[in-house]
């Protein structure tokens, strides 16, 4: 039985508060509110607290905040030598409060509010300053039946640069997509089978290999008539970026 | 029960052949090849002819070749009076040989060699002359249990332009992603689940609603530090165009 606390009510808290509850292996001892009635439509009220100093004894104590608050949290916790982590992965753990034992216990996933994820299926990246704490984060993961990997902090901070790639302008390149089908008149939806398909070609594929379209094939017809039809300065200038740079891909291949 | 000849035996015309084997409603009556063995492993070789003046007689006639051979082969067809459809985004219907009845069966999907697809999860648009030819591709599209939807020429332009957006420069950017990873000696594999919710989250919200990341936040600390974290050029411009891109839609949507 993992004793834990987590610090925090904003949307991963949340999702962690939701997920630590159900851990038949996970002792959710207490959960850090400003304000309780955020966290109690999740867990009973008398296991929220919003004052530091009533902070009960845990072997975990995992801080999820903004980023630009984990620092100053850290300070509050009137506990000294325990295990504090935060969920970051931007912020260095060198942040935390260096009177306790500081760690990492970053889940690489996007939290939607009110959409339910399977915590088994996000990858946990960890880092601790000893082997014995390491453990301890194992033993988290692992309650969470959640795959774990050692990442370190240089290491954390390019995860999170692809993720903006991967994650933050992908979306936004749906979000183009569903204003190039409504000036249309055509239904986004249409597009979402080819979106899943896309995401889940990479699971066996390369994306190097997986890459198809006017820019791949050097098909100059289509990408000036495509570049006819976006009226968008904006639209235009991301065509244009991104098509040369697959096509500069397709060269350094050859 | 639907007769069709499909014409072409690339990789999409493969996947074609494959599913109208398998459709108990489709009697796939020939397939025409230039090379009988890129088709053998698909259906019978006397199913097979390379010489149009074989073609038997059919319902339909799918045309499934690159887009620039379309007209071409359309003009091949010995026969008048045909129901003759293609399978592209981007031609116009036109562009087939007006001798025949023309018309368009475009799967708005993405087409990997040797990756199984499940047609009954492919869009189609659909195309046609005559309100009874436009029955009879519904047949086809039912037969293979998929949706399907009357797109006009100009709509199924924006689509391939939008599918370009969210599938070609989607799989552009995980390739940057894996690129980050691989120059810090990160598994990109991480990133799957990432990829696979990203793509998941749009069935259920906007893609404006489940925009995250420093753009959306105007977190210019962050979006400061991953810019001195990327050493590429191409990617630094990629980032910042796509940074300001959704920064400005923040902007319209306020």
């Amino acid at each position: 039985m993992v004793k834990t606390v987590i610090i925090g009510s904003g949307n991963v808290a949340r999702h962690f508060i939701a997920a630590f509850s159900q851990a038949p292996e996970i002792d959710l001892v207490q959960v850090f509110a400003r304000q309780k009635s955020a966290a109690e439509d999740l867990i009973s009220p008398d296991k929220i607290v919003s004052n530091f100093e009533q902070l009960a004894s845990a072997d975990i104590y995992v801080i999820a905040v903004s980023d630009n608050a984990v620092a100053e949290i850290s300070t509050q916790i009137p506990f000294n030598g325990k295990l504090v982590v935060h969920t970051s992965g931007s912020v260095p753990f060198s942040d935390l409060d260096p009177k306790n034992r500081r760690g990492v216990f970053y889940p690489l996933q996007t939290f939607t509010k009110d959409k339910k994820l399977n915590f088994s299926e996000i990858p946990f990246c960890l880092e601790s300053e000893s082997d014995e704490d390491y453990i301890l984060l194992e033993n988290l993961a692992n309650a969470l039946q959640a795959k774990h990997y050692l990442i370190d902090g240089e290491q954390r901070k390019s995860l999170h640069l692809a993720a903006v790639f991967v994650n933050n302008f992908t979306n936004h390149l749906y979000h183009i997509g569903k204003e190039i089908c409504q000036e249309n008149f055509v239904p986004f939806e249409i597009l979402n089978p080819l979106i899943a398909e896309t995401a889940d070609k990479i699971k066996t594929l390369s994306p190097l290999d997986a890459q198809t379209g006017p820019a791949k094939r050097n098909d100059s017809n289509t990408i000036q008539r495509h570049l006819e039809q976006l009226q968008d300065e904006n639209k235009k200038s991301i065509y244009t970026l991104l098509t040369q740079s697959i096509q500069n891909t397709n060269v350094k291949k050859l």
